[in-house]
């Protein structure tokens, strides 16, 4: 197998954005590519759901068109809110298979157009068919797994708060995310309610984003050592747990296998905190800490900045935003930045880090490793 | 790079199906696996926009979920009406880089639930946004490209005609095809005015279907020699030509220089007509006949099933019908039944096939050499 190497990586401010989604990419490509004309053999444009968010498809190809990038191959991946990492994954792919040298991936989604209620809808098209008939939606499922861990690890609502708590601190030392300012627990109990007991601060933004990111089979100083990636049944009912999710877990012990490391050796991790509980259940999940000890972590520090397993350092989905096809790859930019001590007032010490991206509700999840090298 | 196989195909019935998107890939699936249960290592599926035609987001999670296969990693892959030639192709890297050793390629599409109004409503949205205002649709970009060919060669409308007479005879002959019936150059001219010279009959068809297969590092009778790719600008008024398109030209460049083939190699080639136009101007473009020349080859019989180039065995998108996401790979399925001599009455001597699959009206296409081994 060919070895792969990240390359230039990329970005946009997330947030509410005026600009069209193909015009988010090209900012972020030219973030990428330092405004350098480069070639590429192939671009991976990993977005959930460009049809209906802004009403366009064949999307792959206005994106090679937009960015002038004439006649080169280009493919869109779809893999629910994991689209940025599947689009990495398949990136990875036609790297290491020797197949193409040098390739370009872009990820993002533009989710702002529309109406909270009509976006809401459109994202409950990830649930299935009879849950959603039920009248669920992503929060509703999320406050579900809540209660549940609540009542198993006698976790307080105060507690919870503190996810948020975090990853907006680390969001104000991010230029790039949507939100940049200290919030208090009671400030996030003072939001609105949307899905009890989650309030509106326990719940990662509707946003606007893209990211770019090279990859090349020539030597850089950051590797893709291990991508592991799982499903689990898409009903959240037929699941063995309702505070552990296989798909993270299996995801993880594959990456962990190819990148032959264990969770003792990622210093810095970016994890898929769409909403408070999975902060605590995700570094659980991927053998950060036991069953139960999440929130002990959370609460003395050690997934903070100066803790010795710093957890979203960017500030998560929560405070940079969750541009749902943008997010996998906005973890993987930012863990390519603490790699390389670009990380600015947020750098961690690390040389190995790794990003979990999840897909649906927790059930196409996506696990990858990067090592300064 | 690893070699890459193939292994098991299968196919449902094309046309109006009342089954679900996900029981269509199931029947395939189990076509392809001769209803043997198999493990794989990861599934892509092919399908264009499962999001508004059957109302399901996260859908590679969910058809991992409807197979049992769980835990399966899974992705979706969008790349416009060449969605099925594209999850081959990422399927192909991932076994060609030696992370998987045997994958499960899914593609289909439910097109039919929506009156054709609506099903043509979603498809203009793969128009660039300036020609889709000025009123475009796929079949008027076609018309465009008809006429000037019609001016360009001489061609009439009569002899248009005969490469849907050409297909329905193929399709005949295919129990899989949506249409099973011969047509005469007098039905077609009768038939209902859709975008002038257009009539319904020059158009594929809406339809639902789906196809499965599998592909393996392991030795098997039927090798993967070449994959090439290529997108053109979104908007037909930014081509060079009306009447040859540069994607498909580079796509077939890149294919035939992977494979070490020349077109004079290919013994059968299942290409993308979509409109009557298209089986003149792919084989031009594939470049199995000069510029101009396709027509003649159609008329001499040279493309057809006792020709020396035959062209669209399975009866093509027009007589087997046209479920957008499936068409790729059941273009992939018919040549590895023609590899194999299991293509019935339809059957061509056949050593090496190719399969042309375009995405969007002709701007990002991909081209698949498969050969007996």
């Amino acid at each position: 197998m060919t070895k792969v190497y990240v390359s230039g990586v990329g970005i946009t401010k997330f947030g509410k954005r005026k600009e069209s989604l193909q015009t988010l990419m090209y900012e972020a490509y030219v973030h990428a590519t330092k405004n350098q004309e480069q070639e590429f053999d192939a671009i991976f444009v990993g977005c959930m759901n460009p049809d209906e968010f802004v009403g366009d498809s064949n999307f792959a190809t206005l994106i090679a068109d937009h960015l002038g990038l004439y006649q080169t191959p280009s493919v869109r991946i779809d893999n629910a809110p994991a689209s940025g990492s599947a689009a990495f994954e398949q990136a990875f792919f036609s790297v290491a298979s020797g197949h193409y040298e040098k390739v370009l991936v872009l990820a993002g989604e533009k989710m702002s157009i529309f109406p909270t209620s009509i976006a809401t809808r459109i994202l409950s098209k990830l649930i299935d068919k009879y849950e959603r008939n039920t009248g669920a939606t992503m929060p509703a499922l999320a406050a579900l797994v809540t209660r549940r861990y609540m009542h198993d690890y006698n976790l307080s609502r105060e507690e919870l708060a503190l996810a948020a708590v975090k990853n907006h601190h680390n969001g104000t030392l991010n230029p790039y995310a949507q939100f940049q300012k200290e919030i208090t627990v009671e400030d996030i109990l003072k939001s609105k309610m949307i899905a009890d007991p989650l309030r509106l601060y326990d719940c990662a933004s509707i946003s606007d984003g893209a990211c770019a990111v090279i990859l090349t089979a020539s030597k850089t100083d950051v590797k893709v050592t291990g991508i592991g990636h799982a499903t689990d049944f898409l009903s959240l009912q037929y699941r063995d747990s309702l505070t552990s999710f296989n798909a993270t877990k299996v995801a993880a012990k594959r990456a962990y296998k190819r990148a032959h490391r264990q969770p003792k050796d990622i210093d810095v991790a970016e994890v898929h905190d769409a909403f408070t509980i999975l902060e605590i259940v995700n570094p659980e999940d991927l053998g950060f800490f036991k069953p139960g000890e999440g929130v002990a972590a959370l609460i003395e520090g050690k997934t903070g900045l100066n803790g010795d397993k710093p957890i979203n350092p960017s500030g998560g989905l929560k405070a940079r935003g969750h541009p749902v096809g943008a997010t996998g790859l906005a973890q993987i930019c930012e863990i390519v930045w603490q790699l390389r001590e670009e990380a600015g007032k947020r750098q961690v010490p690390a040389n190995i880090g790794l990003c979990h991206n999840i897909g649906g509700f927790v059930n196409n999840n996506i696990v990858t490793i990067l090592e300064s090298c």
